[in-house]
């Protein structure tokens, strides 16, 4: 079967690898990178793409990963420098259409999106998440009903 | 002006510090532990909360923070082992009635709900945000538009 898109995800930890086993269960070309080969460990069975093992700030570790074939890049690692740089990289040097850049400090959010690059910040993310399950729970117990656990 | 809910957050790394800072800008009563002094910095200017600093593994450090009177605890170190511990202590040993645990790994998700305990996949829900914004992006590639950043 034909591959959907030929798509390199930066970074192998718990998104990286969740991110890289879903996309691969969809069908798409994934190629995930991480500088620990021990990462790839949490990739799920049903994963059917390739894994590079370096250093993402390395440039011939992208170019193993064929990011300048990419149509999307994914960067998410742990570190927002590391996530910009490579997302920089792939977007002025590699020519990747469409790169997506984690962020995890709120405070740069703007600088980067200032920037151009389309970043998604997954503590503020997991904030609301925080947020709405905690006003439901608010909710049923204000009508004296009781928290789950009980 | 009276405080609406005693909350303590366990953990003041970036998701932490985010819901610290916006729960008592709710006007919440919050109390926010950390191990790392230095955490506390990145709470923002309107925090008018109490910081404790110590183990969260310690029951005396939960006791400082009065665990025992809160309304609310959130667990959201970095360690899942340690949210779940904590989260334990704070259901059946300080009696808390509503108690929210971070959960980074899939993998363990369904056995902490077993546990009886409210999980939030901080993972989960942040692969989803990036599924969602690329199949946004990949929709509009095909419609002939330009992806972002170009």
């Amino acid at each position: 079967m034909k591959k959907l898109v030929y798509i390199v995800i930066i970074g192998c930890g718990r998104l990286g690898s969740i991110l890289a086993s879903d996309l691969s269960q969809q069908d798409h070309e994934v190629v995930v990178i991480d500088k620990d080969k021990s990462s790839f460990f949490s990739l799920r069975q049903g994963f059917s793409g390739f894994s590079v093992t370096g250093d993402v700030a390395e440039m011939n570790v992208l170019a193993a990963a064929k990011l300048n074939k990419a149509q999307v890049a994914i960067a998410v690692t742990g570190k927002d420098n590391l996530n910009i740089m490579v997302s920089q990289l792939a977007i002025n040097v590699f020519k990747v259409p469409i790169v997506l850049t984690r962020i995890l400090d709120p405070a740069r959010e703007k600088i980067y999106q200032d920037l151009g690059l389309k970043t998604i910040n997954t503590s503020k993310i997991s904030a609301i998440a925080f947020l709405q399950t905690l006003q439901q729970q608010l909710t049923v117990s204000a009508n004296g009903r009781s928290p789950v656990h009980q």
